[in-house]
């Protein structure tokens, strides 16, 4: 099946676009759980199964796994694998190369990882983009408009009337289809999501920072409407507070309960 | 010791700025070899070992590891253990998320590879690119112009009469000092490697485009002058032309061949 095809059925067949983003930490594992590379895959194991019928996608932050070597690249593929079939993933890796080299990159995510679509980072230009979608089943979230304060010191640039980041999105949405391209915007740009959503009405928008980074979901509700994107939710409901004793149940409950809480404003069809 | 002092005592030590970037795959490794993961690993040896009097620096492309999973990372650690420990290296990785991110990404490069510096992609902007260099012996090469075709695509768009690469340079100048940061500037551009060059006089210049992607290394050079820098040579050292049945020393031979060309031109004091 098409990435694509994948993940719109995820999105009507759960009535969300919530995605939970499993940027998970050993540091930050609650008590109850090994603090181990067992214990890891146990956390993830437990937040997927508490979720896994309100959560349309599942997007895995590469960095996190790969800052324990070839263990957290063992762990990472074990995650990959927890992931029920029918649920869209995302490989949160944000790469991008000279050609070769994205065609190598392409396969670690691709054929090793089997993830339905991944991250990239537009700055190389398109033939650092292509090799990712060479095969036509594939999916690429291109980075427009990141949640970071970050985002100031480069994508606002202005040239020809046009922000870069509008740049990347109008070169880009010319040269791929809706069916290989969605874009990364951070939900704390509420005004400029409104507005890339009108640039690229069709493509699926993964709206990151709500939550820990305090982007507000009513907000980026109007600005999108009932469109196709996905907002991603990581520390707000992978890490939430436990107050006492607290075993794995407790954290699973937990962890469902303010999934739930997100899901009810995430609906798809509201 | 700072990475920064390093590089210096590197170049000037070996009289050398040839970077040789080992973008190594085992589909491409010579017959001689085993074609399983000792074979790929047994291949970086012998051309660190044929070249490591003549290297200042090896360049570590993490995707070409990454392709094979857990098992490429295990070997990506191997490699980065069979560089002599006086030779600058580069974790090639192209990495840039937001903050909590970056600082993951940057445990794995400097923590668990142990690599002296890591590419980075700006796009981003200042938060993405600062973890990587909370601890200030690190130093990190920021892409500004791109080799490849793509680097037309947006690293030129201009605004305020700056092309998106100067106000990378610029911008990022006044952030970081010379010992914490350098940039990527493809050989494939020689007029704008000039001006690069005036621009950011102290900051080492990272140059691949050099060999399989055809930049002219005198070109470079005269854009260069003697100042700090390293010019990347990969497919062309590691990949030599080897006719008939040959063996591993063979290879290895050819192998020192080229890069003694290569170095020949790439005397640090001409």
């Amino acid at each position: 099946m098409k990435a694509f095809d994948k993940l719109q059925k995820s999105i009507n067949q759960k009535n969300s676009i919530l995605c939970i983003g499993l940027d998970s930490d050993l540091k930050k594992i609650p008590n109850s759980f090994e603090k181990s590379f067992n214990g890891l895959l146990e956390f993830n194991k437990c937040i997927i199964e508490a979720t896994s019928d309100m959560a349309a996608a599942y997007k895995i932050n590469f960095a996190f796994y790969e800052q324990y070597g070839s263990d957290g690249f063992d762990l990472l593929k074990q995650t990959f694998e927890l992931i029920p079939n029918d649920i869209f993933t995302i490989a949160d890796a944000k790469r991008g190369d000279i050609g070769n080299t994205s065609a190598a990159y392409s396969k670690a995510v691709f054929d090793f990882f089997k993830a339905d679509s991944i991250t990239v980072n537009p700055y190389m230009g398109f033939d650092s983009i292509e090799p990712f979608l060479e095969d036509k089943s594939n999916y690429v979230f291109l980075l427009a408009l990141t949640s970071n304060s970050g985002s100031y010191d480069f994508q606002r640039l202005s040239s020809d009337g046009k922000f870069l980041y509008q740049h990347v999105i109008e070169k880009s949405t010319s040269r791929f289809t809706k069916e290989n391209l969605g874009f990364v915007v951070g939900g704390t740009h509420a005004e400029e999501l409104a507005e890339i959503r009108k640039q690229a009405q069709e493509n699926c928008l993964l709206i990151p920072g709500v939550g820990a980074q305090g982007a507000s979901i009513s907000a980026i509700r109007k600005a999108i409407g009932s469109s196709l994107a996905l907002i991603n939710v990581s520390r707000a409901i992978i890490y939430p507070q436990l107050k006492g004793e607290t075993d794995k149940l407790d954290f699973s409950v937990e962890v469902r309960k303010t999934a739930s809480n997100f899901y009810k404003e995430m609906k798809f069809k509201q």
